[in-house]
């Protein structure tokens, strides 16, 4: 049976990202990394993922490292912008060199366990505003991670070319529990339904003709 | 005037870097990550040479990393290898995935202060042991932080294709401070000049005809 490291950040991608594995024969080793985002929950929800399936979990605090990489609205004093993702202003939701950073440690992990994969669950939707999503970026970093290593990983993000509803559908066909999953921007007790991630997460349902599972503010 | 965040270990190599980055002009923002190392020496030595630049200064206390990345005898509660760098023996002193996570988060670093450059002061005689101090690796790693972020910065690694000798030489030129330094893998008020990493030392200083001002054990 393989092995990966997923990191799992508590959202609706990289939950779907367990049931990608279950179907694959995959064995997941989750991952979450707080890289000093403003709010706790979707840590949380992370936890609970893997606790429902059961699987190792592990949580690092890396929130130290907030102060290197200023200038995003995730993890600086700096207004989450609302509305539907637009290229400009959700670039202000960009965090420097996040992936590379993320998919290192998580390489370093999979490396320590001699796993086959460190999987993330980037996807086509992400690719417009993200730099860090998108093949021309994962494909060198693999080959790096490769060249830089005698254990051998492979990135692998097999969501690249999905859209978020086609995650969603696959999430329905995998059963996941997209209740337990945050999508928020803001840290509330429930989701906004206002930031670009909400409205994001509710088309990709409305798109498959079911019904959110999460509470919404309004 | 280019700028550059320099991974600044508190070793001879990246000490160096500062005065590579003089001679060509370029103002450095020195980084010591702790990425959990046995010993604390290596830190005071880069906070050292900072200050007698009078160089901004940053030290990131990564060391709860250690917990994922285990197997390493810099690291772990592993003995430290004695005697000349062989293969092997000094394979014992891999870290898994080490400095893509170090130039990652450097990078990410280089990215907010619309810095030029990342520097890492990798040179030639790791090549054997360090598969993450080639070309071959820093050359796609290059390449994806560019793909990946918006502010393009550059991986440099002057020293790739010198010896630690060439090195010593260098810093001859360059006045470095290599009292300052540390260099020995174990933490004592002298260095210990028995593992791989004191002799090579030595070695180096040796070869340019002039004496470590550094202390020695024995």
């Amino acid at each position: 049976m393989k092995e990966a490291v997923i990191l799992l950040s508590g959202g609706m991608d990289s939950a779907t990202l367990i049931g990608y594995c279950l179907e694959n024969e995959i064995q997941p080793h989750c991952l979450n990394i707080n890289y000093g985002q403003k709010h706790q929950r979707e840590i949380d929800s992370a936890k609970s993922i893997a606790k429902f399936y059961d699987f190792p979990f592990t949580s690092l605090d890396l929130s130290i490292i907030r102060g290197l990489l200023s200038g995003s609205a995730l993890t600086d004093d700096i207004d989450v912008p609302e509305g539907y993702y637009k290229h400009e202003t959700m670039k202000s939701t960009v965090v420097p060199n996040r992936n590379a950073i993320l998919l290192s440690i998580g390489a370093g992990y999979a490396i320590s366990l001699k796993a086959d994969y460190i999987m993330i669950g980037a996807h086509g939707g992400d690719h417009d505003i993200y730099p860090d999503c998108r093949r021309e970026f994962l494909e060198p970093l693999n080959d790096a991670f490769r060249e830089g290593n005698y254990h051998k990983v492979n990135i692998r993000a097999p969501f690249l070319y999905d859209t978020k509803s086609n995650i969603v559908q696959r999430g329905i066909k995998y059963n996941i529990p997209y209740e337990l999953t945050w999508t928020c921007y803001n840290g509330g007790k429930k989701a906004c339904g206002k930031c670009g991630s909400c409205i994001e997460r509710l088309e990709a349902f409305k798109n498959n003709g079911i019904e959110d599972p999460l509470e919404y503010e309004k």
